[in-house]
């Protein structure tokens, strides 16, 4: 049982920042998502994309956003379950929350930070009759660890972004890449389409267009997958392999969280905005793009402000009857948990003779 | 008549961020403040300070955000009446206002934005019987552009960051530059205190300590400061000067404001932070530090994300029925008024063959 004082489900930009602040009250913070890294929308679906609004930053990428957020919350040391959706929640009679994983990993705490944004982000899955029976066993729809795959024969399907860039960086790892799209025209940075060009007419990367994954060849493990070009139309042939990875693209689903007993509005839930961004169930709160209230703008800006008000109630909850007294960063400095100390350098006085 | 969208008083963080967000949304914003300068409390109070807790920022000096502020928000070309205080309002028949400064210049917006953090900042003036005679004349408690004392003789008095910086930057630019302290003993950053030692040193500085100015001499203009210094204690002196410019601290006052007919709690205006962070009177918001309502924490990220909300209403009353749809940044850029425009790099399709 992993226990900690907020529990954070969502490791987006929301997330992220709750460990901040959290930390500044001295309240410990482990976060669980779906995703195998953090960042949210930003690292999945536009990490190499500029963003204009974030408060002091003309202009950030999506991905350095995240670095920025990881680097300020890293002195915090936050837990993390990735790659593991949250599936059910348990009130216990000390008031704290137990809540489970689809891949069975128990998280308590006394309070729990909603921060799931557009829901739990899940894979676009190919229609391939007997796909299911590999998943786990040489199918892959998301890439934790690259590692996983050194000197691994693999196959890539998909035309965008994350198709484009797995192929160009296992082409480093595996010891064969294959990759396999619809069409013989991509969809993505210019960088990345040049560069599987290149890794093609090198002989690095295995290119199959038009072509689709008809079916799935193995007994307990994968062994090939099953191509039918276009250029090839009368026959099928196969191509060996250890791993298949569809890159479809993630699409987020609200899922086991809308059945939590919350109260749900427009696919999304509803807080007291007028106070703290509680649920209907206290000690639970929503943050970020997963709540609604009137006039919410699903912004990065705004669930950083409602994190921070946040983190004021669980307190709270945590240290009932105990005052908090709020001290400026610049005037108290941030004290790590890792025994770091951020501080001011401090004003001299100093005779002049 | 100067006439905007937004007119906002303050030009702290807080107002500096309304005028990207309104940008967002093709308003334009004229900003008063009572300072010669942009960034309210982080310009004034801790310019070179770290502050650890902006969002994405692990650590960013007080004035390099208001720096950063000033360049994300540069594109939409705000207006600025720097150096005086809004004193009053009046709401005209067709429901806009007008606010007229200390000096007379007067502003007309349908939405008047308070931004004004623990108020207009006002110089803590040194007990000389007759100072006020030569305000204006000779007497500045704040330097508005150092230009204006090239070649002149300046004193200046203090003994804190300001009194030497300004006593370092004007050595450069005055044909005379006097600074007189009650002790020996400055109290500031280390490199300031060490500089203005060396510029003594050099006889660039002349510096008279522990002294205090007792009286101004001159009949219309300032002629010359009268000095009593510990050493000369049986008599007091004349030092010649153009300016007299005692820096002893600026100290907020929520002010003239008080009085618009607002409602204010502990020196505060209570808005509505269930909707948009309006006040009692419609059309007029507060946000930043100005502003009260249960749970609020005078921080600098939760005046953004209230900047944020609160432009969405101003651009309700300027547009009347016209249905606002929020665009991201990233995907639909930003037009500046200056004809600039920012955008995300598009993504290509191209074959690879
Ligand atoms: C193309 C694009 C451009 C954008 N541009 C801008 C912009 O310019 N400015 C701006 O402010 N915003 C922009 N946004 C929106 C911005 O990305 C979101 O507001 C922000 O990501 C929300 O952050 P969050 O932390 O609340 O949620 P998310 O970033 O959505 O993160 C939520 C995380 O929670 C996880 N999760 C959810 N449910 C579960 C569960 N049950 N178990 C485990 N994990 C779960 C998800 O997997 C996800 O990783 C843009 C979005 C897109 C798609
Ligand atoms: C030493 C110190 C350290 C701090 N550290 C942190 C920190 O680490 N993190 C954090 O989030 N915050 C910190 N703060 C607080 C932070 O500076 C404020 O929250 C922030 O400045 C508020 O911004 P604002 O724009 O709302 O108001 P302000 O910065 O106060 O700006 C308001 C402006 O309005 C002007 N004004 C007011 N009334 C009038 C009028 N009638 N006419 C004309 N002008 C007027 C004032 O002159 C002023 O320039 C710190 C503050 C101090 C003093």
């Amino acid at each position: 049982m992993i226990t900690t004082d907020i529990l954070i489900i969502g490791a987006g930009p929301t997330g992220l920042f709750t460990v901040f602040e959290a930390g500044l009250l001295k309240l410990k913070c482990h976060l669980i998502d779906a995703l195998p890294q953090a960042g949210g929308q930003c690292t999945e679906l536009y990490p190499k994309k500029p963003i204009y609004d974030i408060p002091a930053y003309p202009e950030i990428l999506a991905g350095d956003l995240t670095d920025k957020l990881l680097e300020q919350c890293k002195q915090f040391e936050p837990g993390f379950t990735l790659g593991e959706r949250a599936e059910t929640i348990e009130k216990q009679e000390d008031g704290s929350f137990i809540v489970t994983t689809n891949k069975g990993t128990k998280h308590q705490a006394p309070v729990v930070a909603i921060a799931g944004g557009l829901g739990s982000f899940e894979p676009r899955k190919p229609l391939i009759h007997n796909i299911t029976d590999f998943e786990d066993n040489g199918v892959e729809y998301m890439i934790k660890d690259p590692e996983f795959y050194r000197n691994k024969k693999v196959v890539i399907a998909g035309g965008g972004d994350s198709a484009l860039d797995w192929s160009i960086f296992l082409s480093d790892v595996a010891s064969e890449v294959t990759l396999i799209h619809r069409r013989n025209e991509f969809r993505g940075h210019l960088d990345s389409v040049e560069k599987v060009q290149e890794l093609k007419n090198t002989g690095k990367i295995n290119l199959i267009t038009p072509a689709e994954v008809m079916g799935l060849v193995g007994d307990d493990k994968l062994e090939a997958v099953v191509v039918k070009q276009a250029k090839h139309i009368e026959k099928e042939y196969e191509v060996d392999c250890d791993h298949f990875i569809p890159l479809f693209g993630l699409s987020p689903k609200l899922g086991p969280i809308a059945n939590w007993g919350l109260e749900i509005e427009k696919n999304a839930i509803k807080v007291d905005n007028s106070l703290d961004y509680q649920t209907n169930i206290p000690g639970i709160f929503a943050i970020g793009d997963v709540n609604t209230y009137p006039g919410k703008l699903k912004l990065i800006l705004c669930g950083f402000h409602e994190a921070t008000l946040m983190c004021q109630s669980a307190y709270q909850i945590i240290n009932p009857g105990k005052r908090y007294v709020l001290k400026y960063t610049t005037v108290a400095g941030v004290n790590g948990f890792d025994g770091t100390r951020k501080q001011a350098p401090k004003a001299v006085v100093k005779a002049i003779d």
